[in-house]
This record gives C-alpha cells, sequence and structure tokens, in this order.
C-alpha cells in the first residue's frame, strides 16, 4: 500500500490532477464490487484496528521499559517537544486536507480503533497571538507526541505552505524558504526515531460541494460549517498548486508523502489504516523483556501473603 | 447511579471496608444471573458508549460556536490553564485507584467509545524535577481540557495526599493543607463550568493479588509491573485510609467522589459509562443554532458553480 500511494520524490510539483480521487488503489478483488466493497472495507478497518491496537501497547510497552521503573508517566504534559536520538520509537501522522476532505472522520474510524491512553491527537487552526510570535515550527514541536505514543496533526506545519500562501498570510520569500525548513525539522524527527506517516486526504471539488450541503441542510452538521469554506473553495486551483509543491518539496525517502483518493470514506479509513499497518509493522515491535527477576517477584508476591491488617503505626504517629 | 455510587459529603473518613468490592449496585434485574451478567454489561457499554459519543460530539460543537469563527482550534496546546466562568461546558473525569484497579482498562473501554478527536487524556505519574519546584497544583492546571474537550485524569492530584502521604514524601503538616487547597482548586473548576466526576475503582486485596500474579506469568503483560507495587500492596491499609481521608475531606456537593466497586471489570465499565451518561445529561446539551444565514450560504454554495479553473494570477505574479 505505501508504494501505490507514495507520490514521487522528485522536489516537482506532483500531478494530483493525475490522481482519481474516487479510485481504490490496492482494493483486492476479493473486496466484491459496488456496495459490498463498503461494508468489506469496514469489516477490514475493525480487524486492522484490532492489530493496530496491540502494536500501539507494543510501542507504549516498549518506551515504559525503556524509560525505567523511576520514570514519571508518559504523560505528554511533559513532553515539552525535546527529541533524543537515544528514545524509542514513537509514530506521527500528519493528516492534511481540502475543507471537507474527511481528516475528522478518517481519525474517529481509524485512531479510534486504538486505546485513547496511547494516542496524542492535537488539531492546529489559525495560530493565536502567542503563537505568531514565534518561528512557524514553534507550536509544532510543543505538540510533538511523547515516546511511545501515537500521535496524529490534524493539520500541521504545511498550513504554513498552504493557507498562508494562498491567502498571502506571509510574503512568497518567506513561504518558500520554509519547504526547506520542514525538511530539516523532518530529518531532525526521523533522525529521533519518529515514524512519520504524511497523508494528504484527496478529495474532488464536485465531493467537497455535496459535502458543504450535507452539512448546511442538516442542523446537526451546521457547527461544522463556516462562511469562509467557500472563499477557500473559490480558491480550489490555488490550494492544488500549493498542495502539489508542498507535497513534491517535502516529500522526502525518509519522510514521504502519501495521497489517499478520499471521495470514498470507506476506502480513505481502509487505506489510512492499511498504511498505518505498515508503519507499525517496519517497527519490527515486541513485548519488552522483563526488567525485574520475574521468578523472584512471583515469590515476593506469594510470600507477602495478606496485606498489612491496619494502619496502626500511622495513627500512633499522630 | 450517581445516588447509588456517591459517598456522603460529611467531611469525616468515609468507610471504605462497608462496600464491597464485588458488589453490582444498580444492575438491574434484567442483566440476568451469572456470567449472562458481563454478556449484558459488556453490549450495555457498548450502547451508552454511543450516546456518549453524541453527547461528546455536542460539547464538542458547543464550544466551537461559542468561540467564533476566528477561534483557533481547540488544540490542547493552547489551553494553558485558563479558566473563564463564561465559557463553555467542558467535562474532567478523575479516575484514582490502587495499582491494578483498573484505570487504563476503564478509560480503554468508556473513553474509547468516544471520538479520540474530543479527548484529553492525560496521566499523572512521579513528579518530575520541574514539576517539583512549583506548587502540587501547578501541572494539574497545565493539564485541563479545553472547552468542549472531555478530560480523562489518570492519577490526579489526589495523589498529593495519598503516596505523598503514605511513604511521608512531605511532612503531615503539607499534605493535610493540600485538602483546603484541593476543595478551593475544585471549587474554581465547578464554577468555570467544568463538570466533575471524580471516581474511585474500589478492588479487594485478593483481587489485587490476582491481576499482580497474571502480570506476572503472562510475558505480554510483563511491561506493567513494577517491583515497586508489592511496597504498595504492603501498606494495603495505610492507602485505604489515605483514601477514606481523602475522599471524605474533599467530597463536597457540587465535586463529589464516586466509588465503583471494581473486582469484576464488566461492572466498573458500565458503571462508569452510566455515571458519565448521567453527567452529560445533566449538561442538557443541544447542537448549537447555525451562526450564519443558512439559506444566503446555501445560494452562495449553488452560485459558485465550479470552483476557478487555475492558478493563473499566482503564476503570473511570479
Amino acid at each position: 500500500m505505501r508504494e501505490l500511494l507514495r507520490v514521487a520524490s522528485t522536489g516537482a510539483p506532483v500531478d494530483l490532477a493525475a490522481i482519481d480521487p474516487r479510485s481504490t488503489p490496492g482494493l483486492p478483488p476479493g473486496a466484491g464490487h459496488g456496495s459490498h466493497r463498503k461494508t468489506w472495507a469496514r469489516g477490514q478497518v475493525e480487524l486492522i484496528g484490532a492489530g493496530l491496537g496491540r502494536q500501539q501497547e507494543m510501542l507504549f510497552a516498549t518506551a515504559k521499559v525503556a524509560a525505567g521503573p523511576a520514570a514519571p508517566a508518559s504523560a505528554p504534559v511533559a513532553a515539552g517537544g525535546h527529541l533524543g536520538g537515544d528514545r524509542p520509537g514513537r509514530v506521527l501522522v500528519v493528516l492534511q486536507a481540502m475543507d471537507c476532505g474527511g481528516k475528522d472522520g478518517a481519525v474517529k474510524r481509524v485512531a479510534g480503533a486504538m486505546n485513547p491512553l496511547g494516542l496524542h491527537i492535537r488539531s492546529f487552526g489559525p495560530p493565536t497571538g502567542e503563537e505568531l510570535r514565534h518561528d512557524f515550527l514553534w507550536r509544532i514541536r510543543r505538540a510533538l507526541p511523547p515516546p511511545g505514543f501515537v500521535g496524529v496533526f490534524n493539520r500541521s506545519h504545511y498550513e504554513d505552505v498552504l493557507v498562508a500562501r494562498v491567502d498571502r498570510l506571509v510574503p512568497e520569500t518567506t513561504w518558500r524558504a520554509r519547504y526547506d525548513e520542514i525538511n530539516a525539522f523532518e530529518r531532525e524527527l526521523v533522525d529521533a526515531g519518529v515514524a512519520l506517516v504524511k497523508v494528504m486526504l484527496h478529495i474532488s471539488p464536485a465531493e467537497q460541494g455535496e459535502r458543504l450541503a450535507e452539512r448546511l441542510t442538516d442542523p446537526t452538521k451546521h457547527w461544522k460549517y463556516d462562511p469562509s469554506d467557500l472563499e477557500a473553495r473559490a480558491r480550489w486551483a490555488d490550494y492544488q498548486a500549493a498542495y502539489a509543491e508542498a507535497l513534491g518539496r517535502c516529500g522526502t525517502g525518509d519522510a514521504p508523502w502519501f495521497v489517499i483518493p478520499a471521495d470514498r470514506k470507506w476506502y480513505r479509513d481502509w487505506a489510512l489504516a492499511h498504511l498505518l499497518s505498515e508503519t507499525f509493522a517496519a517497527l519490527h515491535l515486541g513485548y519488552p523483556a522483563a526488567d525485574f527477576d520475574v521468578e523472584r517477584e512471583l515469590r515476593r508476591l506469594r510470600d507477602g501473603g495478606s496485606p498489612q491488617p491496619s494502619e496502626r503505626s500511622e495513627v500512633n504517629s499522630r
């Protein structure tokens, strides 16, 4: 699946128009035809999802044992964006798409199959005042997953070469310089043991139109709609050109870009689950060996008998 | 369920010995008997979980619309522990238990039923050096869920009156003063619109012994075991006394403590799902009304036709 969805790392803009958003690359003949494929794919996502959960647990377990018994719980608040090359692995999924591209839905279905305790999901909107006072990668670094976690970026640093370019938020020299800055940053992540999975969910303008109409006609979806969505839609080709160049400039050998045709939600979820599964497989994870003497601990547990009956010493000391 | 599991807010230590960890308060007769109850409860957790997912979406949607269109995505990194009394609701589940009490399992099954995009889960271990240089509530404030999110604290500020007391990490005057500090802090949270759900998962020493033995005999669970677990187990009564006083001193009218008998995992998950469901119901959530003219937007969408065909202006300007 990785080979089928990966875009060439040539530096030249990716030809997105050549990728049909309704296509289903890699879908096996066994999936059947017509509406059967959807049922098949949904079932497969459940199956693959169970495997993702096991892989995620191994990743978490490995990081916990590597950190040692005295280490604090891997609380995200303690992450602070520090990276150490000798620390165990982590996974980071970077999700980008046009409005209505299905990022939220994909997270819900694919990340939702994993244990929420080991997920580190961050959404990036327009930068706050404090974020604007820093380099564009400042808020990204602060949001990196700690070792052992599966991170998901719902939008990312790529917005700084997408909306920043199309809406002319910064001069062209500024956003052009960011391609190299992004490549250097991602090189650093890869060297620190982060398995990067960069995914563009690729939809057609027609599909976006249908999904926007649905958000406008279903009152339980009004909250997902923003009038500015139509301004962005009007600049569809500008955005596609910005994506094409970003994917071409920042798709590297160790941090490739994948484009998932996303007009069909069931294919989108199946393909993303598959990509993640392949990413985990390449990490060759397993449950870590005990860093204590198992037999000795079993004896201690048995000999310990029942715990102390009362809090006598504590009461006496008051 | 809230009334059944809530402990009395008298200020006096809670009589934990009077609560049977194998009991199943509130389980309806329709659940059946023996192993049928487990099957029934697992099914109910799925059903309740689907409802929790809808409630969570309404909470998220309400916060998004209240923040206005120009607001940044509710990225947890931007939360910073600020609270505003006029901001919309959020939910915070505080989970405490002895080792093997089932916190992780409960999070996986109950929080796992919700959309991971709207969850804000934080685990607290022994404080880091930086955390020790601050007040004990410093790291807690930084980990609060942003508006619209469902937060889960896997351990919490209560560790500072539990392990800190039993292991004598601080003088008695220090941990004793914390009861009032915690009550003032939680008062502030409640006033700021945080729905607090404080839950102790209550297991028996025998059940803990079985679960520890399982962690020692199943190599895929070795990573969950720590030799220091047996030292804590040896001080069972001290911990129970510390819990009894913490729950008695910090169970207030607006921020009550609930004790869930947790020797039976299926009951534990069912009861927690039920508690959360009742918490959501009390918030009277709904999908927010559109803050834009729906008909006008539908016209704009229709009249917009197909998006611009090319990026001419951008190309010419280079």
